[in-house]
């Protein structure tokens, strides 16, 4: 049987960085587990434009398409601001989402017991924190038509559009509730149906899936402004959080950082099965491309290197060495190895991306 | 000359009985200090769907048009969650928006300091706290057509509208470089520009005004979702916010909860100058009906106190009287009152909504 295949795309500002550092751990599991892929890898975002003027070449797309699971680092930085929208990184990324359809977003907001210190959060109130946020990740105001700058009379009027279907919206509830089942049971879903029509589908149709498939879970139901809120008051409240992809950009961000670790949160975008039974995969840390600190070897690899555990565990059913990799991340926390992004005022000296990934891998 | 006028509407949940405590200010207003209001009630919310079939009647609306100030409690409630889209409650307090004008919504987020303690925030990343978040709210997806939830083949789709014009982009603008101004001199402007083009527009426009009008305040953008990490991360990097309506929705309630201080915090939504020169105005409370509480005299009336303070400041130039009934607010929580919501593990027991009122008028 051949190898399962990766194509990995570093992208821009620390997103090479960090996956050099992944690639060590993809080299260990084969030298040290027998589990072996066959990687290739592209640019994506700013680096494909610099390369080709565009952030995604059709041939890159052609590749994500046909390989088992897509591993990317991060996009975007201040040097590419002025260019043209269709052009920004971001669009890279953007159709990579899309065109591979991606739909269920699942980005884990969970507080390392090691880094719980590091909150700007009362230890009490993030400690042992694990919430599961599920961002629906291929339509809503990302995608929507009409969209663009357009001038009337002597103004100019920019337009957005948000457009749910009711089977966009049941797809990704079912991923909510299937997950839920694995974890706490529970599901809460935001919008803003007190102002919004698609709000007011976006409850009506995950109320129908949970009533026709899903009532053993739990489900409840908050205003996104509410939940904003109630994420910062007392994030343990929630289990699994369902949401679209604008209120979820924003509220899994923010949980992201009240865990206090930010540079630790992978995330796994799924999509439909494809002929050989795993699902459309690509996996990217929350972080963002970081150009402030890009090239100084100040990076956390670990939201990266999370993130191929992840893909260990949803597109190669490879749970067991999944743990192995969150272990040895434990560890390496444990032992009091912190990157910079992970000092606090305490005058700890930070080690380098490089020396992350080697204690990770020593540590595997 | 005859007394400013003040139309009240108590609306729903919570809103009637921490009304009943600002109707003590304003009455003390008048006899100790003798500032007197004509003051009219009416209906809004559900409490008016109830009485009229409709969140706001037309006579309302009319009053509202021609008060010198709105005051409001709060809206909605669960009661009306089947209601149909168009005579939900919160409809009423939208087309008051919408027909007001108020399209600058100033939203403090303070974290009064006897209560540090009390924010889920650690005490030094809250401490004195005092950001502004200006927040668009007479457009954006509020408000933008088409909207509705159509039927194409045999599937039901929702869809909703961002549309921002320069003008509607530029006047918010003004409004939070004037702002800055009379504070800390910076505005940090956020949306999706990486993702919306109503966002870039956005960008654009916030950047020209800033450079024509208001090269010496300093400006800075980012990214909403940014935002939210940075506001959960270290608010107090912030001085003045400025965002669409949506995001503002989100942020701002992140905000004033991680103050600690939800039940505490007022808000004023202004519009352009009446021909008395006084800005349409409507003030209100940040939090919500709260039904859970309502009817026990366990609401906190602090924030809605506050917002009639607002109101002195920003309707009537009384910014004596207005810091005269902050003080007062001040002086009971050093004092250690604290209503049901202001009460942590610590065994305090809680004061009535009323008693709260009335040691607040002790304290004047
Ligand atoms: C880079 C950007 C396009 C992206 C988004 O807005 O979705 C990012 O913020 C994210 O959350 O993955
Ligand atoms: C009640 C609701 C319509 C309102 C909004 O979404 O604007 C509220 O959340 C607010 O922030 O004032």
């Amino acid at each position: 049987m051949s190898n399962p295949t990766l194509l990995i795309l570093p992208g821009d500002g620390i997103g090479p960085e960090v996956m050099t550092e992944v690639r060590k751990v993809i080299d260990w599991m084969g030298s040290s587990r027998g589990i072996s892929f066959d990687v290739s890898e592209a640019l994506v975002g700013g680096a494909s434009y610099d390369a080709h003027g565009t952030p995604l070449t059709d041939e890159t797309m052609e590749q994500a398409q046909s390989v088992d699971a897509v591993l990317l680092g991060a996009v975007g930085g201040p040097k590419y601001d002025d260019l043209d929208f269709s052009v920004k990184p971001e669009r890279g990324l953007l159709r990579l989402r899309k065109e591979m359809d991606l739909y269920a977003n699942l980005r884990p907001a969970q507080c390392f017991d090691a880094l719980a210190d590091f909150s700007s959060l009362k230890k009490d109130v993030v400690a042992g924190l694990d919430i599961m946020i599920i961002r629906e990740l291929t339509s809503g105001i990302y995608f929507g038509e009409p969209r663009g700058i357009i001038t009337e009379g002597n103004e100019r009027i920019g337009i957005n559009t948000q457009r749910y279907t009711e089977s966009e919206i049941a797809r990704v509830a079912r991923s909510a509730f299937e997950l839920a089942r694995k974890r706490g049971n529970k599901v809460c879903s935001m919008e803003k149906a007190n102002v919004m029509e698609s709000g007011v589908l976006w409850r009506r149709v995950v109320t129908e899936v949970h009533e026709a498939e899903y009532s053993d879970v739990e489900l409840s139901h908050m205003y996104a402004d509410a939940g904003a809120m109630q994420l910062c008051r007392w994030p343990k409240q929630f289990d699994v959080i369902v949401t679209d992809n604008l209120f979820g950009d924003l509220l899994s961000d923010a949980a992201a950082m009240l865990t206090g670790s930010l540079g630790m949160l992978p995330s796994a975008s799924l999509g439909a099965p494809m002929s050989n039974g795993r699902p459309k995969a690509l996996y990217e840390p929350v972080h963002g491309s970081a150009p402030d600190i890009a090239g100084q070897g100040k990076a956390n690899p670990i939201a990266c290197i999370l993130s191929f555990a992840m893909a260990l565990r949803y597109s190669f059913d490879l749970g067991e060495e999944a743990t192995r990799v969150e272990q040895a991340v434990e560890k390496v926390l444990a032992d009091g190895l912190r990157t910079a992004d992970l000092i606090g005022e305490e005058g700890v000296s930070p080690v380098s991306t490089s020396a992350m990934g080697d204690a990770i891998i020593a540590a595997l």
